[in-house]
């Protein structure tokens, strides 16, 4: 089996490293925090000190990262993967990060006679610790070929979308339509609320037709106990519409729901809802029906 | 059994009074075409020349009409149902029309010792076939606690959402969240399209995830065939988006979703396109990326 390094095991990265060392993966991390590196350890899980040392011993090196800079700096920064990466090693990065920047890391990686992979997922939290994420890649159709085990170990909807950058793009695709489906359940709750009708009724009855989608049953059952913890934060949904908005502005015509769903979430960056659930996009208006801000 | 009185049996309407008809009820229309109305005849329903007087033969009497000016005129206008109808009937109203008019129409009917219900439904042609619709009540709790059979005949999702206009505002609600989400749905096709994605990929795995819903599963699948013919209409959705504007707009409040669907469906009208499914909103803008018009 593959030697698997994995960097970046957080809320996301940690259940999906797990799955990888239950399936009898060898695997290494980076454990700067022991504390949050315990339960992977406890499967067998080697610790190395830097990305450089943990790329020595790697086949393939799985990124779980929070950003574009930070996908960078772990692969051409200091004590970086591309200072230890043997040749042949496949990069996996399962990051939502820039499709543009992408393609600029694979070339370089290229030059280093390595695959680079973009391999985004759906699915959040509790499709991390299921193995059952979606998972959408780009790159070379022979990386993508060699990982498809260890896609299949972490996911359920695997799909290889074309070249690299294209795993991105499918990404952003799905942000796009989950953002907006997700205003569409929010303005739902709050004219029902306005309009005085039972919130519950509403729910159950939106749910059974062709009005629904995921997050109206899912984020609307949470906004209606008040519980705004997020499953996936603002501050992240924020990210992937800005990355969303970018890609449109690149590609030029006329996107008036990513024009809206980037306007509202960075207004909802600004009220300091950063650390709320996206669910939490509710409380950018005021009971009276008008911006809080 | 009640003897129902079927009025509007179009696309919606007919498979309804079909239901109706097999479940053993009793049931008049109005034929005006004997054509249109044979499936009816056939499976045992009488016929009457006018609203009035299929209202003198009926307990119940239900409608299924375009809009709010065709209901006012079945229900008030010349050999109406308000001429024949007996003291104690229960006229149900399943169109989408206005809530304001129907709490006026209620209030109408009540003075000759009649209750109104506005139940419009969801799930369309094929939830009228299948006796699967959802439908959403508003007006005297008696009067719906009297027609629940009547109802679960038609439907499956059947919820009593308060004094009448409840129905008809819980409905807009639902058409909110269904046009957002369609927008959601037209708008990742776009940019999966100008991305140079494989659409066939790209639908089945936002399908997976967070980001799905029926607009993007049922209608994604419809655009990608390049079937625009309407299971729900352009004419109708816009005629929906409307009253969901004037909702809005008499509540007061900031309502950018559905600013931005009207605007939308505006345009899809004017550009000639009330004739196509409502899957059709993709046709508002050219290869390009910007709008057609």
């Amino acid at each position: 089996m593959e030697r698997i390094g994995f960097i970046g095991t957080g809320v996301m990265g940690r259940p999906m490293a797990a799955n990888l060392l239950r399936a009898g993966y060898p695997l290494s991390i980076v454990a700067r925090d022991s504390a949050k590196a315990a339960s992977l350890l406890a499967l067998g899980a080697s610790s190395y000190a830097s990305a450089e040392e943990l790329a020595r011993v790697s086949d393939v090196i799985i990124l779980m990262l929070p950003d574009t800079k930070a996908v960078e700096q772990v692969l051409f920064g200091s004590r970086g993967i591309a200072q230890g990466v043997k040749e042949g090693s496949i990069v996996v990065d399962m990051s939502t990060i820039s499709a543009a920047e992408t393609v600029k890391f694979s070339s370089r990686l290229e030059a280093m006679k390595c695959d680079l992979l973009d391999a985004p997922v759906s699915g959040g939290e509790s499709g991390a610790e299921a193995g059952t994420l979606g998972i959408m890649v780009g790159g070379p159709q022979r990386a993508f070929d060699a990982c498809s085990r260890i896609f299949s170990t972490m996911g359920k909807t695997i799909v290889y979308a074309g070249p690299s950058g294209c795993g991105q793009k499918t990404k952003l695709v799905n942000q796009l339509v989950g953002a907006t489906n997700l205003l569409g359940a929010v303005e739902g709750i709050r004219l029902a609320r306005a309009a005085g009708l039972n919130l519950e009724t509403t729910l159950k009855v939106v749910t059974s037709g062709a009005a629904s989608s995921w997050m109206w049953t899912n984020l609307g059952a949470k906004i209606l106990q008040e519980d705004f913890a997020p499953g996936f934060s603002m501050r992240l949904q924020y990210k992937d519409v800005s990355l969303l908005k970018d890609m449109t502005v690149e590609l030029g015509g006329d996107y008036p729901a990513t024009r809206l769903v980037y306007a509202l979430f960075e207004k909802a960056i600004e009220l300091g809802l950063a650390q709320q659930g996206n669910q939490g996009l509710i409380n950018l208006w005021g009971p009276d029906g008008d911006y809080s801000i």
